[in-house]
């Protein structure tokens, strides 16, 4: 997406690739929204650092940083033979796969770029390495379009929208997924209103979805976690749209950031429409029960502190509150189908329910059920 | 309530009276968590600036402290004759309705202990002025512990209960309101859990309530504001209990610090009893809809950034949010009575539509409806 940065307008991907170097490019997503600063990756186990490190995140954004590390290690090889070339592969594909050890963007993305090696030669495959994961960052990048094609139509001129976390363009390699309808519905030139939750503990929203909002010039304000069930109240919210980082399409249950079911409790309450804008790689078709879905408890740290910036500029973590008192903080909750007016999907909208009947054509290719 | 400091266990009631030095003592409520300190307040306008200042809040409290202030400023008297006494007087009473315009307590307070100054000299009045002062004090104390012994019940062994923001005893003389059935609770010895809202933007939850109960030795846990709706469909909450701001005597609504809807509207889904506690001069019997209580929206800058404090211990702003975003910032929601399953006052649990059934037994002592 565009980013104005000292005065100069720019398009950025999240992560993109330099050949004439063999270093994979990266927005350094930490230092935002306070600072705009590009970082190369000298070589694959530098790119593994950057996705531990969380340099990139989101679930897109880290596939594409994994098939580019893949296609950087595999160019990097100097040795002789298939064979060494082969066991020097699997050490860069382990490392790379170790980053986040349970995403399973990475892993899939890799397999989609080792999937493309077949050639005989070792210079022959070190060039598919690199195509096959352009290939995945531009698919990713078609998909997001894609939905926001389909999801476009939702919002009207007037509308406002109500977003939670970060399931942006920063979070993909571009466009995003809960803000892609609303990048397609800018392009159309319609006038639109997005309130940002900002998504305690990590203030995602505030942080990430505002700078993104305000980068390509869309009318948004931050709100208090607390403030959206007052907003929809007094009638101030039309839509919501949100991301999921995964969703069950067996059941079309939806996991996604903390504070995610408590919007779709009060929106069904308000009969606003609540939609999940999502890419097919986030539908997991195993899974047979929201209740199954593992629930991160993060470090209790998170919410009771904050890190934010202080007058003179500087990165600061503060404690909020009392010391001694602990905390809980489970990352992630689950929405129930009957919650969700719609699934966005690169293919369309779906009910959450109908994801399993439009299975194939979503494409679930296990065979065993 | 009991607080320990520097070692030492004693207890403490929020605002008190230094006859024999002429001066209210408080809490300096602004330095909690972090620090627990004693102000003296020199003169009425002292005091005034006490309450202007929010070195002490809340409704009970911001009403004794200034029902101290007009027995302080009355007895500082040092002129001859009823007359300029009641000129005088007039100045005090003005000075302390002004320190927080908006606030109904510090008035109503304040017209109580003048309507007990009838005697004929200076002198008697001096001391009519504080004993009224201590009465009012003590008054407030004796409702949240009737309002505590009335919820008691609803708290049984192993309960986990859920609050919002602050509506304890620092909000108050000594008890507080949402917190008295919890007190009341330790008293009996049951042992439960409270999970304290953390509650955006100004983390009361965090700050104040989860020191309030760890000064008192009940096990507490913050959370997230977004992470009740997960507790809550994990059956891991089993009553909420929070405050009120102000409570239509007419409809049953409680208008209270923004969230308060939101968790109301989560239990109602989950069949999760929802109760309000307040004392009796919460109750407004005037106004005729919740839509029509003014809600006030506060100044951006809460929502954009966070106060706390740093490793080095220094008290510290941090910008969260996006530089440039802009914030909404509404202090308030309405909760409507069908979300309500009780009203606990020092009189007993009412149902919210049943508050103006039983206006006389509860103090409404306006004919004109």
């Amino acid at each position: 997406m565009k980013i104005t940065y000292q005065g100069q307008s720019r398009h950025y991907r999240t992560v993109w690739f330099d050949p004439a170097r063999n270093r994979v490019r990266l927005i350094e997503q930490r230092l935002l929204p306070h600072k705009f600063k590009i970082v190369s990756t000298a070589d694959f186990r530098d790119t593994a650092l950057a996705i531990t490190d969380m340099i990139v995140r989101g679930a897109g954004a880290i596939g594409a940083t994994a098939a580019y590390g893949l296609a950087q290690g595999a160019r990097a090889f100097r040795g002789r033979g298939l064979k060494a070339f082969e066991r020097h592969l699997a050490k860069v594909y382990r490392t790379l796969a170790e980053a986040r050890p349970t995403a399973v963007d990475p892993v899939s993305a890799m397999r989609g770029v080792l999937s493309k090696m077949t050639d005989d030669t070792v210079a022959e495959r070190q060039e598919q390495a690199l195509a096959a994961a352009e290939q995945f960052a531009n698919d990713d990048v078609a998909h997001c379009e894609a939905l926001g094609q389909h999801g476009e139509p939702l919002i009207h001129n007037g509308s406002r929208v109500l977003t939670h976390c970060n399931a942006g363009w920063l979070a993909f390699v571009d466009v995003g997924s809960a803000t892609a309808p609303m990048y397609a519905a800018q392009a159309k030139r319609k006038s639109f209103h997005v309130y940002c939750d900002e998504t305690r503990p990590r203030s995602q929203g505030a942080i990430l979805t505002a700078w993104e909002l305000a980068q390509q010039g869309i009318s948004h304000d931050i709100i208090a976690d607390n403030a959206a069930g007052h907003l929809m109240q007094r009638g101030e919210i039309d839509i919501v749209i949100v991301g999921s980082d995964r969703t069950l399409g067996r059941t079309g249950e939806v996991a996604n950031k903390i504070g995610t079911y408590t919007k779709a409790v009060l929106a069904k309450r308000h009969s606003i429409p609540f939609y999940v804008a999502i890419p097919l790689s986030t539908i997991d078709w195993e899974l047979e029960s929201g209740q199954a879905i593992p629930i991160e408890e993060r470090n209790e740290d998170e919410v009771l502190s904050a890190w934010g910036v202080t007058p003179s500029g500087r990165r600061q973590k503060v404690r909020l509150a009392n010391p001694g008192s602990k905390a809980r903080n489970p990352a992630f909750d689950v929405t129930p189908p009957e919650l969700i007016t719609g699934i966005i999907t690169p293919l369309g909208i779906f009910k959450p329910r109908q994801l399993w009947k439009h299975r194939v054509k979503l494409g679930h290719t296990t065979s065993g059920c």
